[in-house]
């Protein structure tokens, strides 16, 4: 069922969601607050867009040009509508595409900042799944992977453009090593703990092509209280 | 100027000091309390032990044999000093050695268990201080750097034997990477903040010779309250 849910309380900023799929997560919320951008940010791209809740939050807090692309089309739809609801058409654009198609439509060097909330899951010889299901493709790693996403933002970013994603620990060794591979130096990951003593469940990282090395490991930040609520820090992303 | 201090509080342990060289730090009483050590550990290794801190405070976690290489002499002669005071001749040896001849002294597959905290400054062209200096050799990879101590551990340590590290956050991305060159995989990790809000300034990253992926990110822990105290979890190490 397709419903509008408010993605930001009080700046008025809804999104499109098809409750048969997925809800927009916590994920891009965390990785819209942590991506650098800056008053020299022009041209923004979103990996992997969704329905659209990152180039949602990005327009609240800058005013560069933001691109979202969206591999599959009845996702893509909720992306649009998504922007249109909020008339945000000025502001973002929302491509239907497979992003290792980008480098044929833009130069190379074009963008500033890069994001993506990727599928997280990787695919193996034996995995099992519906290869058409929508919620399938966008958690797994079957028309993307990581090695994917950093070729093309290498292409795709300028000199110094940073590429921020979300991802889950247990891939951070692999991330780093694609990044180099690809010359994205990472310079800053945040860690992500559900609550107090438990074990870091999301990771946010950030790259620059050809950046320097020397990695900054920002302070933790964690989710929910022992009651199950929001702590401060994440409150405030959802205003 | 040689003293005698208390290593931990409670425990009956001292340490012998050269005031002039540096005192024990944080970082040893970390590691000791971060490295995976079981019932099943027999033969541990500490590679650069320095005064011996992290043999002593194992000692009291384990009845596992305990070396401890150091290779300036006259650290290595605190570090005996240290082994006998307490009266753990029988426990701990320490060797006056380079790590880089173990290897020509012990087989291969030989320890459980490694522990290591290293120089932690790289040398550049540039760098300039005077090589005959006790603190500059402990501080800076002169006489050893990372590539050195994962290749000398990943051919003492037995299979699925673990080397745990103490480190600075600057240069976890190429402990990762030394690690895995040397199969080694990193197993956990652990960031160290100095306080709330604070960026983090130490990390405790453990692998697994020949070990399967799988990278676990441990709770963040704190130093430091506002008020500069030790939180509990520190005081409880120093007991």
């Amino acid at each position: 069922m397709e419903i509008i849910n408010r993605l930001l309380n009080y700046k008025d900023l809804n999104i499109v969601q098809n409750t048969d799929w997925f809800n927009f997560s916590l994920d891009s919320v965390l990785l819209s607050n942590f991506v650098s951008i800056n008053k020299t940010t022009k041209n923004i791209m979103d990996f992997c867009t969704g329905n659209a809740p990152i180039p949602l939050i990005l327009s609240t807090k800058t005013n560069s040009n933001i691109i979202g692309v969206e591999l599959q089309k009845e996702v893509y739809e909720l992306a649009k509508k998504s922007v249109e609801i909020n008339n945000l058409q000025n502001r973002i654009q929302i491509l239907n595409m497979n992003i290792k198609d980008l480098p044929k439509y833009y130069e190379t060097d074009t963008f500033d900042v890069i994001t993506c909330n990727p599928p997280f899951f990787k695919v193996n010889s034996d995995s099992k799944f519906n290869k058409n299901d929508i919620k399938t493709v966008a958690r797994h790693e079957i028309e993307l992977n990581l090695g994917d996403i950093f070729s093309i933002a290498r292409k795709l970013l300028k000199n110094n453009g940073v590429i921020s994603i979300v991802h889950r620990p247990d891939r951070l060794i692999e991330i780093i090593e694609t990044m180099r591979k690809n010359n994205i130096e990472p310079k800053k990951v945040r860690f992500v703990y559900p609550k107090i003593h438990s074990d870091c469940n999301i990771i946010l990282i950030e790259g620059s092509k050809n950046g320097n090395p020397g990695l900054k490991i920002l302070p933790p930040l964690y989710v929910h209280d022992n009651d199950g609520k929001y702590l401060e820090e994440i409150e405030e992303m959802f205003k």
